[in-house]
């Protein structure tokens, strides 16, 4: 366990979700960006709440902790942790722990400074729930497997988007590939890939997660599943297999990115300019408006960066580029 | 290229298709069941076909060479290797190949001893097919690869079900557990396996594929497909880590299962009973009526025939049960 008062750095990375053929399922972690957060335990006056928010970025948002995707997926987090069954099975088996913390007289205070923009669509929300209860679980000295944490921090997922998914959440935490195979119950499993290079490009308009959701049809034809499946074993092959042409051919989404798509401003000029320039594959990231580009060499991945700037440049759109790799750690602490 | 007259021995084995949940993507061979056939390239005269299908078994199945399942496959073998660009490509750059073929002298005899039971639903259709083409290669200097031979099996297909599905040929030729990521243009993904023992069993009711595909619903459920595609990635993985208890939880089918399965006299008892057995998984043989069950260990795979023959004796219901592994090897060639 960290001592009261004492602060723990946290970076937590943004994340790429569905990896176009994998809807709900496949997502992955990058190296940039990530948003910084800082955590530690304090005593707390009776009446206080359990979890102070302190926003250090200029969104504004929420500092309620039922509001605030960091204080939902804590709350949860500490529910869980009082809970008499947990502290048994944490704590008793480990020698080494210096005893059980009492929420009632003790709390957390967590800094964030979002660096992933808010509605961006490359996991805003989940870095700062996964961040959160990663920094919790380290403060407490490490009562909960990768797997709770996964489990409390889509209580964040729930409050910005309605839905308790775990797509972001998943990779963030594990880092890597990561594949949700069910999420009732949780079962996450990660998945080797070779070195990847991502290109991201972030256009400045708005779409609500939640709205990208209700576009969706909620029937499906099933040769279209039958298309979509052998992609995703096909990606998910290539990965383990580290063949980047089966990566490449497997990046399709007979499904999802034609209804989406059209919420996103030359997507479909983008997407022809970044495979001609060398891009293996890509898509929207997550529910948009982020279009991601998985590339094999660097120099791709800086060229379809370039295939992106001059595409939002000319229309006149505002945007951010991000040239990355895959993020094998997940949140990573600094004590 | 073999000597005119000179016989061959080819052996073709049964294959599971669909794998639960990858319907129309996934496959498997087996070590048992599997169909005995012989080839030779013989001199023929004017007027007499190309291809003469001589059944050595008691199945009655037609011996005109369009209507044949094998005489199919071979037919579009022989037109492509008729084909100039075929020929350049196959020979031209191999000083070993004593000549080609005319095949307007020259014919296929083919003999045909099917132990795997015609309507069995363990590829039976797709053996002949893929027998003969492996054979009539082997016959001619091996001018094709095995993508070629899988395209020209699949014409076999289509003589006995009406579609060109490669998910039974695939694996028959590959051997091993194989993905149909695509089928126009074809690919093939041969995936490794562990160990796995298979158990089998055909109970002798007749369910033709034209009507185990027509009574499939055309639009599936979104929440469905994603259910199933978690599935399918989690079995890709299971197969690709070696990891016995993520093949068994992705063994469930959401989608053909339930419908499918009603033309199977007692399929969710003996699924309970399998599974109580200790087996990993399974389901529906291709289109059925055989139903398979992958277990880890050999013992359980026989417990697991066991609860199969129980409780088709119980329904006093004429069926075969066979224990087996996976096969890696695909048709094999005796010469």
């Amino acid at each position: 366990m960290v001592p009261l008062n004492q602060w723990i750095k946290i970076k937590a990375p943004a994340t790429v979700a569905n990896m176009v053929c994998g809807f709900d399922i496949l997502g992955f972690a990058v190296n940039n960006p990530y948003d910084e957060m800082e955590m530690r335990l304090v005593n707390r006056a009776a009446g206080q709440a359990s979890i102070t928010i302190i926003n250090i970025d200029d969104y504004n948002l929420p500092t309620d902790p039922e509001k605030n995707v960091a204080g939902a997926a804590l709350l949860a987090m500490i529910e869980e942790y009082t809970a008499n069954s947990i502290i048994e099975k944490s704590f008793a088996d480990d020698a080494t722990q210096t005893g059980l913390v009492d929420f009632s007289t003790i709390g957390f205070e967590v800094k964030i400074n979002k660096l992933i923009k808010p509605g961006s669509g490359v996991g805003s929300s989940a870095a700062s729930s996964a961040g959160a209860v990663v920094g919790a679980n380290y403060l407490l000295g490490n009562p909960f497997t990768k797997d709770d944490l996964v489990r409390f921090a889509m209580n964040g997922e729930k409050v910005a988007s309605g839905v308790k998914h775990a797509d972001n959440i998943a990779p963030c935490i594990h880092g890597g590939v990561t594949l949700v195979r069910s999420i009732f119950p949780l079962e996450v499993i990660a998945l080797p890939s070779p070195t990847l290079f991502v290109t991201i490009v972030h256009p400045q308009i708005e779409v609500r997660t939640a709205d990208a959701r209700s576009i969706l049809k909620q029937n499906v034809q099933l040769k279209d599943a039958i298309k979509q499946w052998g992609n995703i074993a096909g990606l998910v092959a290539g990965l383990m297999k580290g063949d980047y042409d089966l990566i490449g051919r497997s990046l399709e989404d007979v499904i999802i990115e034609p209804v989406r798509s059209i919420l996103i401003p030359g997507f479909d000029d983008l997407k022809k300019a970044c495979k001609a320039a060398g891009a293996l594959g890509g898509g929207i990231s997550g529910s948009g408006p982020s279009i991601f580009f998985l590339s094999k060499e660097k120099e791709t991945a800086i060229a379809v960066e370039k295939e992106m700037k001059k595409l939002y440049e000319g229309l006149e759109l505002a945007h951010h580029t991000y040239v990355t790799t895959i993020n094998q750690t997940g949140v990573e602490i600094e004590a």
